[in-house]
Parts: C-alpha cells; sequence; structure tokens
C-alpha cells in the first residue's frame, strides 16, 4: 500500500517542495531527497489512560510548570488530542508526504509526574500498547520505551523488557524527574541499562523545573518559545560536566530540537572547560563528549543555517530527521529535509541512515520498505 | 605613542596569526584585518572601592551564586587582580595587539548585589574614576556607565549624567537585580532613560538568579560555561516577549558571547511565536525585535561557524567585536577577527565601524586614531 501511494504522490510532493526551496537545492530534492527512505523519531503519541492521569494531577493546584501546561492545554477537561491517539490517521498523512517510518513515543511529561505506583504502571501499559502498534504496522513504525526515573532499578527492568520482550528500539525520558537530573547517582541503573542494551535514550523536554522555574513563569515562556531549551540544554550540560559518560562511556543520548542550543555554545564550553578542566568531574570536554555520546535531532527547527551549522561542528553522523508530530507539522518537515542546501550523502545519513544504526531500524529492503 | 608602536609590531602580529588560519583567510589578515581600526567592547575594569564591597558581601552566608562566585575567586580576600585596575599595563598590551581602544566597564556583577546606597554611590563613584581614565586617554579608552537599578529614578538620573557631563559612551547592567529583570515596571525608567539618550545598554551576565539557581550549584555550572548565557539568555527572551521594545521601539540592547544562544534559537522562538502570537504581549516575532533593538558581540565565542552563522542570521551590521578581558585573553581575540573567513566590509563593520555609530565613538581621524 504505501509503495503505491508513494508511487503516486512522489511527484507532486517533489513539485511542492520545488516552489519553495532555491534552484541549488530543487535539483536535490527531486533527483534525491523524494526518493530517500524517511524516518522521523520524535513522534509523540499517547494512550486514554495517560490523559486520564494526566487530569488528575492537574486538579490540584500544584504550580509546576509542567502541570500549569497540561492546565492551560486542556488535557484530561478538553478532548484528548485525536491525532495523538489515530494511528490510521496518522499513517494516512505519512503516506501522503512519502513518510516511511515514524518512531512513536508517549508524549511529554510522559510519567514523570505521577505518583511511583502509577507512574511504573503507566510505563509499562504504554509500552504495551506501543508494541502493539509496531506489530501491527512493523515496517511503518518504531517505538521508544517509557520507564518511571522515579523507580531506577524497576526503570532498568522496563527497559530491558522493551527491547528483549517487546522489540521497540530505544528510550524517551522527559528530562528532570521530580526535579533531579540524570546525572545524580540515584539514576545510575538507568544509565547503565541503556549502556548495555546497546540502545539510546531521547532527552526529550519538559518545562524548567521547580529550581529553575521562576523567570519562565511569566509570557508563556515556559515551553517550547525558549523554556524547554533551558531545561533540556541544563540537563545535558549536566550529564557532560559530571562525567557520567567517563563511567557509561558508551552511552547514547539525543537531544531534539538542534541540540538544545548546546551546539551554538560548545565552543565556549570547551573553552572554559580547557582553562579549568580540574574543576569539572569530566575526563574530556564538553565537544569531545557531544561528538561521542550525543546525537542531535532537527524537530521543529526547519533552519537551514542552524542545520549547516550543526553539521559543521557535531558532523552529519550526529544528525537526525524528527518533525516533532502532532506539535508541528508533518508537510513542513518534509519540504525543509527535501530542500535544504546540504550534500546528498549527508541528507541521507539524516533522514533515515543514521537512525537505522542508532536506533536498531531494519533497512528498508528487509522491511518490504520504499527503496 | 600607539601609531608607532603599531607600526613596529603589525608585520610580526600578522605573521602571528598567518600560521594558524587558513589560506583563504591569510591574505586578507595580512592585507586588511592587520590595518583595521580594533575596537572591544566589553572590557572589564574596577576600582580598589568596588572590590572592598564585594568583600564585605561575600562575607555572610548568602548563597547567591554570584556571591559564591566572589567568595570562589577570593576578591576581597585574596589581592585585587592586578589586570581590572592597571590602565598602563592595559595600554600596553593593546599597544603590542594594535588594539586601538577599549570601551571598559565596571566588572560584573557590579553594583547590584549591594544595598541601595552603596550601590548608587558606588556606580557614580566608579562613572567619574571611569571618566578620569577616558579623559587621560581618549583615543584609547571609552567607557559604558554603571547604575543601580535598585532605585531606578536615580539610576535613570545616573544614565543621564554619565553621557551628559561624563561624556561615557553608552551603559552596562549585569542581568537580574535582586532576581528581578527589567521588563519589570519598575525598570521602566531605566529602559526609558537609555531610548532617550539615545545610548545602548549592555546587557552582561551575571550568575542565574535564585529563582533559576538550584540546576547551576552543581559542576561549576553558574559561570561561562553555561550559566551565565542560562540567565542572560533568558533575560533578553523575556525583554523580548515582555513588549518593552513596542514600548521602547528605539531602545538598543547588546548581548555578549555571540548572542547568549538566541541567534540560534530564533528560528524556533518565531515559529511558536508566530503559531499563537496573542499569548505573547511582544507586537513583533523574536526575530524582528533582535534586528530592530538588540546588536550581539563576539566576545569570548572566537569561533568562525557561530560568528559565520550569526552574520547569516542578524547581518553583520548588529555584530560588534569585543575580548571579555580580563576573563578572556586579548591576543587570541585578536588573532581570530583578524583571520575569521568573512568578507573584509563586515571585518571592518565589526572590528569597528558598527560600535563607532552605535556607542558614538568619535571616527579614528577624529581622534589622531591609527588610520
Amino acid at each position: 500500500m504505501a509503495v503505491t501511494r508513494r508511487s503516486l504522490l512522489s511527484a507532486s510532493g517533489a513539485l511542492a517542495s520545488a516552489a519553495l526551496v532555491p534552484s541549488a537545492a530543487r535539483a536535490s530534492a527531486s533527483a534525491n531527497g523524494a526518493r530517500m527512505r524517511r524516518i522521523a523519531v520524535e513522534e509523540a503519541w499517547s494512550i486514554p489512560e495517560h490523559f486520564k492521569a494526566l487530569a488528575a494531577v492537574s486538579e490540584g493546584d500544584w504550580n509546576n510548570l509542567d502541570v500549569e501546561n497540561v492546565r492551560l492545554l486542556g488535557h484530561g477537561t478538553g478532548p484528548i488530542p485525536i491525532n495523538l491517539l489515530d494511528t490510521e490517521r496518522r499513517l494516512a498523512e505519512m503516506d501522503s508526504l512519502g513518510i516511511d517510518m515514524q518512531l512513536l513515543s508517549l508524549t511529554s511529561p510522559g510519567v514523570q509526574i505521577f505518583e511511583i505506583e502509577t507512574a511504573v504502571a503507566l510505563a509499562a501499559l504504554a509500552n504495551d500498547r506501543l508494541a502493539d502498534v509496531v506489530t501491527a504496522n512493523p515496517s511503518r513504525f518504531g517505538g521508544l520505551a517509557s520507564f518511571a526515573p522515579q523507580d531506577p532499578r524497576r526503570a532498568a527492568k522496563e527497559m530491558e523488557r522493551a527491547i528483549h520482550k517487546l522489540k521497540l528500539n530505544g528510550f524517551i525520558v522527559n528530562s528532570h524527574t521530580g526535579n533531579e537530573y540524570l546525572d545524580e547517582a540515584k539514576f545510575w541503573p538507568i544509565l547503565e541499562a541503556a549502556e548495555a542494551l546497546g540502545r539510546p535514550i531521547y532527552l526529550h523536554p519538559r518545562c524548567p523545573s521547580d529550581g529553575m522555574a521562576a523567570p519562565f513563569r511569566d509570557y508563556r515562556m515556559r515551553a517550547a518559545i525558549w523554556g524547554f531549551q533551558a531545561e533540556t540544554g541544563t540537563h545535558a550540560m549536566r550529564l557532560i560536566l559530571s562525567g557520567v559518560f567517563d563511567r557509561f562511556p558508551k552511552l547514547q543520548i539525543v537531544l531534539g530540537h538542534m541540540g538544545e542550543n548546546i551546539p551554538f555554545h560548545l565552543w565556549r564550553s570547551d573553552n572554559w572547560y580547557k582553562k579549568r578542566a580540574s574543576a569539572y568531574p569530566s575526563k574530556l570536554p564538553p565537544s569531545e563528549v557531544m561528538k561521542r555520546n550525543f546525537h542531535i535531532t532537527t524537530s521543529g527547527v526547519e533552519h537551514g543555517p542552524a542545520l549547516r551549522y550543526t553539521i559543521e561542528v557535531l558532523g552529519a553522523e550526529r544528525i537526525l530527521w524528527a518533525i516533532d508530530y502532532p506539535y508541528e507539522e508533518m508537510a513542513p518537515a518534509v519540504t525543509f529535509m527535501n530542500s535544504v542546501d546540504i550534500p546528498e550523502a549527508q541528507r541521507s545519513a539524516i533522514y533515515h541512515r543514521n537512525t537505522e544504526r542508532l536506533f536498531h531500524v531494519a533497512s528498508a529492503t528487509g522491511h518490504g520498505g520504499l527503496l
């Protein structure tokens, strides 16, 4: 089915992009970008039980910024967003845009604002449901498993189950848990499990933790406009400086949104690391950790200069394509990746090759895919 | 004197840079960069009275991150850093590197951690002393005036005195004051004064405010390695979203350190602004505010890809050269600006032309300068 729809739609898709892009990019978009396998890796999804739990938490007067966000978005009180729940609808849009695969994950803040037993049970339930979605359409969906960092030992067991039994592709965590960060020793079983299983943790944004929330309470600063990167970039920099990657040297972390501002700050962070290396636990400067232990994705940043800058600093092999659906639309993400002016080898690495390698996604031929 | 030293040293300076730079840049460095006027705009300086006041504050158990930083650096207990005080020594190094001018400013956190009367008096004293330094060497030094945001009305009067009587060039403020940001209405007299006087405010870093300090207390995260941009970028984004530039449309703010990460996030901030413009007080999207009301400087970021990215996003007319002396060294900042691979018209704009225009620095011919 996908092959047929793709064949029918690829010509018009190439034409649609061509109108928006410079001539240098147009040739490559029609010649190559339109035929490349497209795998998006930060794609939100949910289940009704998750929204019920969010609604319950939002009923109190807890002023955590994520809870305030849940209240504002009406999650629980309003209708459940259909585009988080309905995979048929999602598939139809993927077909219309030639998107081969999405790696789905439970929408932020996942299970991390719940009481421990609720969180543990809900993570397992979400992973079971996600495995059902993937099993029903293994050539179109993969999944990033949730876990409850509130209980690191049980989280590690769930991570093992998610890979070995459920055959999911990796993990997702929404930044801090109870205002604590993954560099703290109590969370090391989680990092250890990810490294041992050889699967990355997607460090997804949530709003700034209570201990840094104050300046983000005005002007809706808390979310994508600025707060998400402040929280998630700070979390990542804590991981980098803490030295956890000396302990878990093969651990892979994925950052969305073109790296949550870290790539742009990397020269300065390195500069100060080198001035006083003994002050920081990490044995490696930040740029070496980034190039060894991190990948970044294009989610929500369809900006050629930022992508080219990031390729120059981190290398195209460290970059993955993502949409951030349904918070961002699918079509502009495809148009961007088809048309952005970069070499074709880099385009294919970002569109699918890096993701196949990092998240153990079978190559297209093995799946009856589109190439 | 400067002309003579410059003539003697310019040849060796060009050779020194040439060894470090690609051949494409080398020609321009020896042909043009070496002869361009060089004005650095974020150059720290202090007076003994300032350090005495810092020492007094650091004696308590106040856990504000800047106070902890003052304690750690031994300001007050240790010797006062000679390179903040001694302008003769500074001039000699400027001569040896062909740096024509520095705009000096009281080192961070300025007067902003003091009781109100101390802060007001110390700002005036520092401005008087700074005016003396400038008057003694008007072709080599300019000055950015301090003020005490703790008392916005008196701050506005001091700003007027600093420009009209002391003939200083602009203003500096070290991010938050008592955990409050300049978008709050109580501070509007300061913004109004800067706009009316036609002089920019340099929004210099300090450590994260108490309300966002918690994640920055570990791994020395608070300062240049990550915390400075988190604090200062967040302050700038508050200003942008709050709509203060609708009220003060000619106000100019300067951000150091290649824009405190805002340029790299600008596409995403715009994207979310446009999705829900009515949620943000500002009538303009962030990128339009940045291109109308902000300049950024190269201080502490000697990274060609970051400079070229920023030129692409903001335009070279919005970028100024800065060193961040003595926290950064002068020589690498000169080598970088001489050799970075950008068009010569952009190099001269960044090296001196934009600064002459923005900070009302007399052109070199009027000053008996080096060109």
